[in-house]
């Protein structure tokens, strides 16, 4: 797959250099949409608009969709008034307002001069729902319905007006004050006799989403539903737009990646690795390492509040980062189980019990085969003594039982508190656990070695 | 939303209490089968059965098809031969197959005994396919068109076999040997005329996968392509099923699962958390803190091998948390980031010089920073002397360099061997940080400190 859009590539840009503009045009046509989008983000700048002009009318709308935003601003600055009003006439709503978002002033000054007065008036408004909300995803281009349409009815207003809806397999049916009264499928009309009325055919049961509900919420109902296209309401239950399944999708993935990257101590971003700078990448990492490096310095301290004991018994020095590291990994496998499990919605607060008793057992199962095979390693390999064995391997039992106990605890506790729960993975428990780690270790020294 | 579920929920229960089952199937009735299906994993397994056949026949089937498998074997269990012929009748192909391979041999056995022998042989065929493939993925329910059917031949098909395809919204169009020849959503149907043939308005150009395709790439292309469902092909081209964008939400899901599991050193499994035993959780986790812990042993060899110099200079022993940590949380990041990009398709391999440039120039800014602060700290809080301080700072700046430098070029290289690059995640970059950290403290340490 990878290997034949290469291919292609090469082959534009001979066809380029050969100014064989017609073969070219007849080639990309074939094309997908996404597949030429890809393609144009590789070739030289100066190139793009050159290129995009070949591309026919309807074409070139659905690759402009699909670029990023950077190759966005270049074409739309190279653009003459009549070609951006062509392109922003082939925009859905959403995608309108998916572009401006990413645009500098001056473009979005220029975007908005040159559409349509009642789509300005659409862009507008969706412009002004807060940014992770499904107001701001939502498109306004769907088909409507009234409850004493007849399925014919329905099936010409569809004919009339469907080619500009982003889905037309989902229509919804309204009262007189826009209020949702229930929705039809395109199936529904098909198996349905002309003659019907919506208001018999129409399942009043809707699943929906108000305009100030967060996008993640509205990703998971379609997990959740298996819905083609949801609609949004505002507070009066007016419907106001619909998001489709492929946004959703697309909010879906967004979600994921915000999330591993709170799991890693990152400040999620939305851009791509490659088009950050330097200085934006340090600023999403620094102030969580700074953190972190500031709350380990108090294990340090900790080790240095036992200096006479490590002076008495300068091996135990050596087991120190095993111990910290098993009782990070430990910490961290349970924080990134329970993280997701919450995310999924396979758990919730309610089951705090549960997994703590769950924990406690799987804990007590790793502890002790690891400690197992370390106190054999130590005997046989190291032959390092019964007594200070017997000090490491107790202590990675009993740190063990504390990572897992802290890894599971803290992301349902910070759910509960309203925060994040990503946020308390691996690099926090990490953390946290060293230092419990160490307090063990030393006590346990200290009974067993007398030190 | 919760709350509302948690409501009802115990409506349920008082009304099965109170034997009242006329009120309760008008409540369920009115309910969506995603909803009703959570209730049910609640409720007492031995009034699953009771409950269950309060609803009606239809509604029944969608919410069968919502449970776990674990109800789902105890309503087998329970179901007389007719009520199993009933719900299984009302099953698309796609969905049986996901309820056989959970379920024991012997319900199995009685499944495919209940199933009209023309389905069974489509189990059969799909059961066939390896686990993770774009043909265990798949339905045979599509609508199939021919080259010279009308857009009004078209619509009689969809009328006539519509209500039993999984979806009606893309049809395909084959020829007499089942060949994929192209695809016509009813969007064309409905806005072309009654007499148009189907060659003359279908996409030729039609993005499909094969049957032995891995799932994670299905998915993938639906994200890319914002396509409703993808025809599924053999090695001949020929038609043998398709998957819809629900299936393949759930695939994106599920990969996004595995791949976070696997970042975090635990083997993936698709057992939610709490359904899995304490012993099996043991098993996803044990191997990997195993193999972990014995790597770590050898960080513990070179403290031991300078042992002497932290002996002479014990201060040193409290540092080195903070800076294993530190190397850790900064290899952490990198290796997540570069994974889920490599993960998204934002870089491939040959990017490999843009990475490794770009993260020399993060780490530096970020080692210089920390170490600021870090030598500040040193001095005027931990009062250990300039040259101390100067040790672990650069100690610091080198450790981050080399920690983003690992943590960025092993995941491409494992992708690269190809190797899943979501096991070079924190846990086995710690490890390895961890032994390049304490290499170069010791001998920055034995450079300035002269020990």
């Amino acid at each position: 797959m990878e290997e034949e859009i290469m291919l292609e590539e090469e082959q534009i840009t001979e066809l380029l250099d050969a100014k064989q503009y017609h073969k070219l045009k007849e080639i990309l046509s074939e094309m997908n949409e996404a597949d030429i989008a890809a393609i144009l983000a590789e070739i030289p700048e100066d190139k793009l608009p050159l290129v995009y002009r070949i591309l026919p009318k309807e074409l070139a709308a659905e690759v402009f969709v699909n670029m990023d935003s950077d190759a966005q601003e270049i074409l739309i600055r190279a653009f003459s008034d009549t070609e951006l009003r062509e392109v922003l006439d082939e925009l859905y709503v959403d995608d309108a307002v998916d572009v401006i978002e990413e645009m500098p002033a001056t473009v979005v000054k220029r975007i908005l001069m040159h559409t349509d007065p009642e789509v300005r008036k659409s862009i507008n408004e969706i412009l002004k729902y807060p940014e992770d909300s499904a107001g701001s995803l939502m498109t306004i281009e769907y088909v409507d319905l009234k409850k004493y349409m007849t399925v014919e009815d329905a099936f010409t207003r569809i004919r009339r007006t469907g080619v500009d809806k982003e889905t037309i397999y989902v229509c919804y049916v309204t009262d007189e004050n826009r209020k949702l009264l229930g929705l039809v499928t395109v199936k529904d009309l098909l198996l349905n006799e002309y003659s019907k009325k919506m208001f018999e055919i129409m399942e009043t049961n809707v699943i929906c989403v108000n305009t100030l509900d967060d996008k993640e919420d509205v990703a998971d109902k379609f997990q959740k539903y298996d819905m083609m296209a949801v609609p949004v309401v505002d507070q009066e239950h007016r419907l106001v737009g619909i998001i489709t399944f492929d946004d959703a999708m697309d909010v879906l993935q967004d979600e994921n990646t915000e999330d591993i990257e709170k799991m890693a101590a990152i400040t999620p971003t939305d851009k791509p690795y490659l088009k950050m700078s330097v200085i934006d990448t340090w600023k999403t990492r620094f102030p969580w390492l700074l953190l972190l490096m500031v709350s380990a310095a108090f294990t340090g301290k900790i080790i240095q509040s036992f200096e006479s004991a490590l002076q008495a018994q300068i091996v135990l020095t050596s087991f120190i980062p095993m111990l910290m590291d098993t009782g990070g990994n430990c910490g961290g496998q349970a924080s990134v189980t329970i993280i997701r499990s919450l995310s999924l919605g396979d758990i919730e607060y309610s089951d705090v019990f549960k997994v703590i008793w769950k924990e406690f057992r799987v804990a007590f199962l790793c502890g002790i085969t690891l400690a197992v095979v370390n106190f054999a390693k130590l005997m046989l390999f190291d032959k390092v003594g019964v007594m200070v064995s017997l000090t490491v391997c107790l202590t990675m039992i009993m740190t063990i039982i504390f990572a897992k106990f802290v890894g599971s605890t803290l992301p349902i506790l910070a759910k509960r508190l309203g925060f994040d729960p990503a946020v308390m993975a691996s690099p926090f428990i990490t953390t946290i656990v060293d230092a419990i780690s160490l307090i063990v270790y030393f006590n346990i020294a200290g009974l067993i070695l007398k030190i």
